[in-house]
């Protein structure tokens, strides 16, 4: 996605092979009318896919993933990190252990907001290890979803996560894919539709 | 607002007199059309007075923070609960206190993203007993902005936030003001423009 990447560029900062900073569009400032053209190409790229949800983990995926799921005209679901006490009856849980920090969460939906008859987009602001998603998919098939596919805005192609998600057969759509990253400088693959 | 009262009177769970479960439109499952509605209620209502940013706390005030930023068109800024190690510099730093669950945590926002010629709308989903939203309201001092006022979707208005930040001259616009609540049984005060 050309404009997102344009942006990555002009507003990013790589501080290192690990870490990029998209705090002023993304992560902790958000442009919405971005978001906006974020959520019409993941719903142009699944459409006529019978997807039911989308799917995201808190908190800096909700925003995509609800201008997402507002132009497929279908429902969000948030996968919590940290339950209230508000949301405890009929809970599924799955641990998921950071690559990065080695701390552990539990990763909680109700079983009563996805079952059965869902077929899920998951929608992430990044891929690198695959942790996270990791433990969203499982969660899914704990509740008896099929996932139709995983939305990625922006992908470190070179750790692990996409090959983790690939093999299990589920299909990834990323708008931004890093081939390669050091301090002050980015390189992308080109775009998967171009 | 409506729709979001009959929303919660026909999907929300009153559990006793402190817990609201909305956990199908807005909390856990969100509807993407309603917080459009919300979204284009506060900014019709907060119009034409020089707001710049749209600022919330993750991570339920997401959703409806980013349709109204989006109706508003300017950015969305979220107050970080857990600051990532990605977000380190210039940080901002407050200490709220749960006044349910006596825990404290450190809201966070980078100097960068807000600063003196920012005139702030903070939304937020609840508004109980304002600690949270006064922690919003200290952060935006320290970063030297000023607030045009609180938009919140649901508002418990027989516990002391409203008069809490009524009383420091910031103005509070609620969706929905409930004012008494106990198990199964809701009842609302008349809508604040109708």
């Amino acid at each position: 996605m050309k404009e997102l990447k344009e942006r990555i560029l002009k507003e990013g900062k790589a501080v290192d092979e690990e870490v990029l900073k998209v705090d002023s569009f993304l992560n902790h400032k958000v442009d919405p009318k971005l978001m906006q053209a974020i959520g019409r190409d993941f719903a142009g790229h699944f459409k006529d896919q019978g997807i039911t949800k989308v799917v995201t983990i808190e908190s800096s995926g909700i925003a995509p993933a609800l201008m997402t799921a507002f132009e497929m005209q279908i429902p969000m679901v948030i996968l919590k990190k940290h339950p209230s006490r508000i949301l405890n009856d009929d809970l599924l849980q799955t641990e998921v252990m950071s690559y990065t920090t080695k701390i552990g969460y539990e990763l909680s939906l109700s079983s009563h907001q996805i079952g059965e008859s869902d077929h899920v987009l998951i929608v992430d602001d990044f891929l690198a290890n695959g942790e996270a998603v990791t433990g969203a998919m499982r969660l899914m098939r704990m509740a008896g979803a099929t996932i139709a596919g995983l939305g990625i805005v922006i992908e470190k192609s070179y750790q692990p996560g996409r090959d983790k998600i690939v093999s299990q057969g589920v299909p990834v759509y990323s708008l931004a894919r890093i081939r390669h990253m050091e301090k002050d400088r980015i390189e992308f693959y080109p775009d998967e539709e171009e």
